[in-house]
């Protein structure tokens, strides 16, 4: 069938979608979401179909002036890009089957086991934009529900690898690490990276920006440099200087993975066999060898019963054994946030605080990124085993972490900064203790979510400033924790909500 | 925020959207799918966010004049006909929780049971277009993986009902049936109605068009008189002439099946408690109180095991009694078409005949309907038990069934017409048997989609039409079936699928 091209000015982003008129859907004998192939000229590609009807309240008029007609066909973005129409021109329309990855869904949902090439077939038209978010979420439905088997995981974890860039070095080891979320403040990384790389490994470490927290380690390195780079830029920033800290999401790396994410995030899910296979494919695909996998435990991380984590940390080591990858995994403290600042600027400054040795520094911070490298050194047998945190300690309070990391952001293009030269925001509120006791609970939850109220991580400079941890001792007036953000209503609406929950618990 | 509208020509006749560029979603802290308020003036509506970033290869002044900008925000059709936006006009922007719904949702998902109130603001929400696809979708999947019970299913029915139009009619009994699809030409409908009705019953039918298959009774009704109406309208033809025959979809009944049978669509998911749901719901909103299920089992339906169609059976008679509504259910032979034609025009011809006690008539059709009209007849204790089928086929072959289907018909608008001068298509193909022998397997599937590629159900007048069934002996070059269709590229097309796999087999 033969359509004039209406030209519409949006897109999705992701699949190409092509708009019929109701009329001229049934004459294709097509139903919402089938496929069609569009043609012009030399040019083609397959589009999923968006079918409108008369809309109601709407004259003749309109419907001619206004929205798509019989006769016409509206184009996303997506397709105008590939066939290079114009509104007017005439492309010619066929109907096209549906992907076969589609059956492999319905298998998973019936509660099948899928094979190697079912997984790669799915993960591959997920990358390739040939399967609509209905059906993507089918997919995440359904391994939510019929949970993957260990070898369907690898299939999975290595589909995503194998349609996506990977990163190439010469280097025999290849560290990384990665810490389940959902923990405040926990910015390891910005410390791990540099001593690992002062001991002369490989650390290509790529992070991600924050979703529903109020920073990610992208968004925090940010403040202190560019983060933005390709495949090829950051294997020749790791070859400089032995690591980097730059963002994963613009390089293609098991790409898959964010379309699934995006359709997690409707009903928040976070199905056990996607987890795994979505960590492991992005160490995978840079190229690492020896892995340390952090799991925060605790009242208000993502997760919060030992025997979960244990579990986690049981399928962890599998997977990693299955892709000949040595793996360590450890439970650590997740029930309150890790630094004092929360929030972009904040959290920077407490990482150059901390690597200067400033007495202002974070020793919590501190400890977990030492103790944490320590046992990435004892990994790679770079160390014999119980001398990793010594010598991560000595690299650390040395100042060679410090220098290493000087290097790593000036690699990136940004430059050395002194901690109180970094702008914060200049309005603030202080919390203060209500009653004397002890500090029994700081909620990660709660301060991630005021710290967003306040503006971060858009904001850089907004979030929050803990003055105290668990266990510390509090006298009645004693400052509790800062709200900053330069935005008036967000301040204000920041405080209102801590008034009611501070996330705050004196016992 | 505030926001210059750009009116989108498209909709998604279903859930609201307003299009934002990537930067203002941003300052809005806003991820896809997320909820804003629109305010216009007074006048305000709820949003699902559609975010887009810069398009690859476009240029500024492209964007500019293109595309949605920073700045801007467009509407798509539903969102228009609420605020009554000019594009141009200056809207403001909030960001909105999102419906509570969701949660339960994911309650379901985690294996939960849901509460009656919970499955309400579900249904509601559906209904009321609050939920985007991907929500639907996630709710579809869990009621698949994580069976609904019993009582999910009650107060899943009850809610389809509350929360769409229901008929209201004055007598004690109101009469109605449903078949489970998947049959080719099994139009029993149209000879059950006029029995009953005839019979002095009410049987106010509502049917659905085809979706899948060659027609629906809907479809095949549509040859005759017009069968779209409102429900006051429907009312009146049921009071006039005691039954009707006309299309489900335009009256509000338990509308939010529709919606989630669009979801199941990609992926022909299809689970238990939503079946059960959306049949009993219909059945409720029309106030039936006496109902026959039809569950045909065979090679090629929809059900393909006996143990799967009994567990069925137990299911809609609990369901049934839990509604308070009485129910019979039985299970019939659905291994091959019941009728000989397949497509609108010749089911209609096949039911005139037939009702007319025709030669030409269909006898699995005719006994069929009269064994089924006799058990509603026993159901009701309209007769004692046993004497149902008497009554029925006294009824059909005395001339009074088909007198009252030309009473329906004419309260509907059409007239009566000879079977002989119905229109088919011009053009046909003829396939005999290639070797003597018994007919031993006519298969469902197979000629439902010969029948849709000839052209049905939108070209009503073609289709296949069957010489034979499961055991009629036929000698070498004896008729088996034609396919009529006046379209030539979709004659040949459909000769080439029927020269592949007729759907016969000859033992």
């Amino acid at each position: 069938m033969k359509l004039k091209v209406r030209n519409l000015p949006i897109g999705t982003g992701d699949v190409v979608v092509a708009v019929l008129r109701d009329k001229d859907a049934t004459r294709l004998d097509l139903l919402p979401a089938d496929r069609v192939l569009l043609k012009y000229g030399h040019k083609q590609v397959v589009a999923t179909v968006d079918i409108i009807g008369r809309v109601n309240g709407a004259t003749k008029k309109d419907h001619k002036k206004k929205f798509i007609c019989c006769g016409e066909v509206g184009l996303f973005l997506e397709a105008q890009y590939v066939l290079g129409t114009k509104s007017g021109d005439v492309i010619e329309i066929f109907s096209e089957k549906k992907p076969a990855s589609i059956s492999y869904i319905k298998k998973k949902l019936e509660g099948q086991r899928l094979n190697k090439g079912e997984l790669y077939a799915i993960i591959k038209d997920i990358t390739d934009r040939n399967l609509s978010e209905t059906e993507i979420t089918y997919f995440v439905a359904a391994c939510y529900l019929n949970e993957l088997s260990m070898t369907e995981i690898t299939y999975l974890t290595h589909a995503m690898v194998n349609t996506g860039n990977v990163l190439k070095l010469p280097q025999r080891i290849v560290v990384d690490k990665h810490c389940i979320g959902g923990v405040a403040a926990n910015r390891t990384s910005m410390l791990i990276v540099p001593i690992l790389a002062a001991a002369g490994l490989t650390v290509p470490k790529t992070s991600s920006r924050s979703i529903t927290s109020a920073a990610g380690t992208a968004d925090t390195v940010e403040v202190l440099c560019p983060i933005v780079f390709t495949l090829s830029e950051m294997k020749h920033i790791v070859h400089k200087v032995g690591g980097c800290l730059v963002w994963g999401g613009a390089m293609s790396l098991a790409p898959s993975d964010d379309k699934i994410i995006q359709v997690e995030h409707p009903v928040s899910l976070d199905p056990t066999g996607q987890l795994l296979a979505s960590i492991m494919a992005k160490k995978k695909s840079v190229g690492a060898t020896h892995v340390l996998i952090d799991i925060p435990v605790g009242r208000g991380a993502k997760i919060t019963d030992m025997k979960h984590a244990e579990t986690l940390k049981q399928k962890f080591n599998e997977l990693g054994r299955r892709l000949g990858m040595k793996i360590a995994v450890i439970i650590t403290d997740g029930s309150q946030p890790v630094g004092n600042g929360i929030g972009p600027s904040l959290e920077a400054r407490d990482v150059l605080w901390t690597l200067k040795n400033s007495s202002r520094g974070s020793i919590l911070l501190k400890e977990k990124s030492i103790k944490m490298a320590g046992i990435i050194l004892e990994l790679t047998k770079k160390v014999p085993k119980g001398k990793g945190i010594n010598l991560a300690r000595e690299i650390f309070e040395s100042g060679k972490a410090y220098e290493k990391f000087v290097q790593i952001i000036t690699a990136q293009g940004g430059k050395e900064i002194r901690p109180d030269q970094l702008r914060m925001a200049k309005k603030s509120y202080l919390f203060t203790a209500w009653k004397a006791g002890t500090v029994t609970h700081v909620d990660n939850g709660i301060m991630n979510k005021i710290a967003r109220i306040a503006g971060a991580p858009h904001d850089q400079e907004a979030g929050v400033y803990l003055f105290c941890h668990k266990g510390t001792i509090v006298r009645r007036g004693d400052k509790l924790f800062t709200i900053h953000s330069d935005n008036p209503e967000r301040l204000k609406y920041a405080i209102e909500i801590a008034k009611k929950t501070s996330g705050f618990e004196i016992g």
